[in-house]
């Protein structure tokens, strides 16, 4: 799965200024070590490759020094002699992503924030918001507030950082009725280039709202490590919902099942979780985990509630909506165990879809699209998938338009290579001319970087490039991600 | 109302560049006739007064020339020009604010944002989104959609424009359940400085949710015309709800009445309307809208479901609440006419409580903590009001924990006015101290400014000065707001 996709390498070009020292890193360690103490600097090769790379088909490039701080202070510390000295800095948590905004691409000193202590620095149930560490993910969050009856609603696929997770602008199955991570976050502590340390929301800021300045936590939200590195994050927290019920439904054709998402989100049911497998992608998860569904476009639908009555009306409404659109009856997970097995099904989806192909890396694409072009652009993308004759696998939080196509593939097989990526190529082309995007939860980092101008213009290219100028202006922070 | 307090008014200051030619705005009238035509540029002395006040307690200022666009092509040839003479320009929607963000403090150009031709440019019923010119306001575009089962619910006092609602980050009653204008808005075209237009989301995009590049959308949300001047609006609506009902809850105390809020807001009810209004501010709504409440602290509750039984499970869940406080059993309007004479009547509660004394002008403040420290902040608040002998309301949006204090004040008196800003400081400072923001909805303008900094800390507004000196280096768009 690690292996190289030479082609996905963007040259990395400087256009802020260049930073190309060979020996800076080097000839600083000494100093790092001063600051955080030999412990905390490694220069090892196998600690080196451990942060080489993320969950993405990016070639595993091995920084030059990991670096493990252990304070927010000791973080701004490192990125004033960084600036000084202009190298640059790879930010990186959990290392999870898929866009390889967390990978070396040159001579550089990766920051992991994972050691910064602290972990879970304040609850405050009353206002259901909580303030992490990097070290935090989200699995362990909402372990910790298991018995408050609250919960962390965002859920990438993978164990992620909270903290990374805020810098990919993450999302998941459960964003249709909670959000993004754009919509749960209250304030944020980030170390800027040049080693300040800012708080969005001012130090001990969490209101619900506010009106004061520039929206600073929405701007890092999504900045993937480019504009400064996030230390601290207050989120919010979310009521466990009294009553939920979860179901499949499956259809004979994907238009059915997407057609019933669309009337679902028309309808306005806040439903929870709604999300889409195509046929392909329910035989990999069978296979994968275990379980036995029926190979045909599916639903997997997740109802909350604060009361039984008020699922119930849900499921009704939307059971109708299916039944209308060819789908079959709903078969309900009540018991916990259950509804468990089918959302790390889920979860699993995309290494069930790898999994198809013996000794596979996989490749994974990431669009969203208005609700009203969803059934066709996945029609589409179905076809366009067959006609190729590569075999993917479809899958997606359908509600917020979102879907994705995983294939597997064999990277040392160049023809292969090509179709995937003129396959990629014309999926995202396809949801920018109905108003999508090119990513609706993995981020640019580096895979992504060619759709930007396509998705923003020139003008709004340009308007990125001018805050990433004026907040790293030696351009340290990351850099080759988001902008070539 | 409109009368000056001079303390309010700040010495402009330009750090990044000067632009006072006292004579350049003067000097370049022909040239904006050439670029808009003769009728679109008024320098009359009653057209410039229309454009020289907001709401709120500022000082009249006309501006020296007034400039109607009809294009968002025009208003990009206007910001060419003005940016090249370095001369400031200050957008104007609605002129409802209340915090002088669109007055203009001295010699330049007002551009008026409602002449751009286009209106309600594109509804997508089947996505849940429309697009605007800032010439549409909140009741015109509710008014249009009223047909299709849908709603925008955002609801400032005021019948603002809604791109002037996108320029302050404007809220309202419905924010606890629907959000402010910053969950609400999918995209942005906007003109910088330098004339280039820019579209947040892309030229056609209008995706629920996207992980690609900064969220420019986000940042120019609330800026207060300081980065760009907002030319279009893709809104995000709401499905107007099924059932829906409306109660009245009288309560021996301030504290009775807030606590049932921080209860309500614990339990997690998706109440669409939880208002507060003290017994002043009862007994001025009283007066001046012609009802009769009962003159005691008070909620006003708004329930929104899909179903009846949806709405009377919440309202079951919030009575017991309100009774465990010692609320009064519920008084139901039930006719939509009973459910608009209440919430017009709380949309002039700030004109009612100006009204409480002849002749006054209205000073209202606007703070907003979290839940958890909001009945403390409103008792404290109101302890403190009594002390000082001044006379003024309390009403707020306290789901969110966003409150105001309206005080009717003699500007003349500055024995008065003293006392009126020694409070409102202890106000803000007090909401500080606990976590809160100066400002829930009204914005920074002019009036805050002195505030900024206490809540972000030097690095915090040193960042928003960083990503204004990139965006607009010779400080023409809206000077003297936000930043002093």
């Amino acid at each position: 799965m690690y292996r190289c996709l030479q082609s996905c390498l963007p040259k990395v070009h400087h256009e802020f200024t260049s930073w190309r020292h060979l020996s800076a890193v080097q000839s600083k360690i000494s100093k790092f070590e001063s600051i955080l103490g030999k412990e905390a600097v490694s220069t090892k090769e196998a600690i080196r490759m451990q942060y080489a790379r993320d969950e993405g088909h990016l070639l595993p490039h091995p920084p030059t020094v990991v670096l493990l701080p252990k304070t927010v202070e000791q973080v701004s510390a490192i990125l004033r002699v960084c600036n000084e000295e202009i190298i640059p800095v790879v930010p990186y948590g959990t290392g999870t992503g898929l866009e390889g905004g967390s990978v070396s691409l040159e001579d550089c000193v990766c920051l992991s924030t994972t050691a910064i202590e602290g972990g879970i620095c304040e609850l405050n149930e009353a206002d259901f918001d909580v303030s992490v560490r990097p070290s935090v993910t989200r699995k362990e969050l909402n372990a910790f507030i298991r018995d408050t009856g609250l919960f962390f609603p965002v859920d990438p696929g993978a164990d992620a950082s909270l903290c990374g997770m805020v810098a990919t602008s993450a999302s998941g199955t459960n964003a249709v009725r909670y959000g993004t991570m754009k919509e749960n976050v209250r304030n944020l502590e980030v170390v800027l280039a040049d080693g300040s340390i800012v708080h969005t929301r001012g130090e001990r800021g969490r209101p619900r709202k506010s009106a004061a300045g520039y929206d600073l936590t929405g701007l890092f939200t999504g900045s993937e490590g480019t504009l400064g590195i996030i230390t601290k994050a207050v989120l919010r927290l979310h009521p466990r919902p009294q009553a939920q019920s979860v179901a499949l439904c499956h259809f004979p054709t994907v238009a059915d099942a997407v057609n019933s998402v669309v009337e679902t989100m028309q309808m306005a049911v806040p439903i929870a979780r709604i999300e889409f497998l195509d046929e392909v992608q329910v035989a990999a998860c069978n296979k994968y985990s275990h379980i036995e569904l029926q190979e045909q476009p599916t639903l997997a639908l997740e109802f909350h509630g604060q009361t039984v009555a008020e699922v119930e009306q849900q499921a009704k409404t939307v059971g109708e909506i299916c039944t209308s659109n060819n789908g079959s009856a709903f078969q309900w997970a009540t018991e916990p165990e259950q509804m468990d097995k089918l959302w790390t099904a889920r979860h699993h989806a995309y290494y069930a879809a790898v999994a198809m192909r013996t000794g596979a890396a996989g490749f994974i694409t990431d669009v969203c699209v208005p609700i009203s072009k969803l059934a066709e652009t996945i029609v589409q993308t179905r076809n366009d998938l067959d006609a190729t004759g590569l075999k993917g696998a479809i899958v997606g939080h359908v509600g917020d338009g979102n879907f994705h196509v995983t294939i597997p593939v064999f990277e040392e097989n160049e023809e292969e290579m090509k179709m995937v990526h003129a396959f990629s190529d014309r999926l995202v082309r396809r949801a920018l001319s109905v108003g999508g995007t090119c990513t609706g939860e993995h981020g640019i980092g580096v895979g992504k970087i060619h759709y930007l101008e396509e998705e923003f213009g020139a003008a709004g290219l340009q308007t990125m490039k001018m805050i990433k100028k004026a907040l790293d202006p030696n351009n340290i922070l990351n850099p080759g991600k988001i902008f070539a």
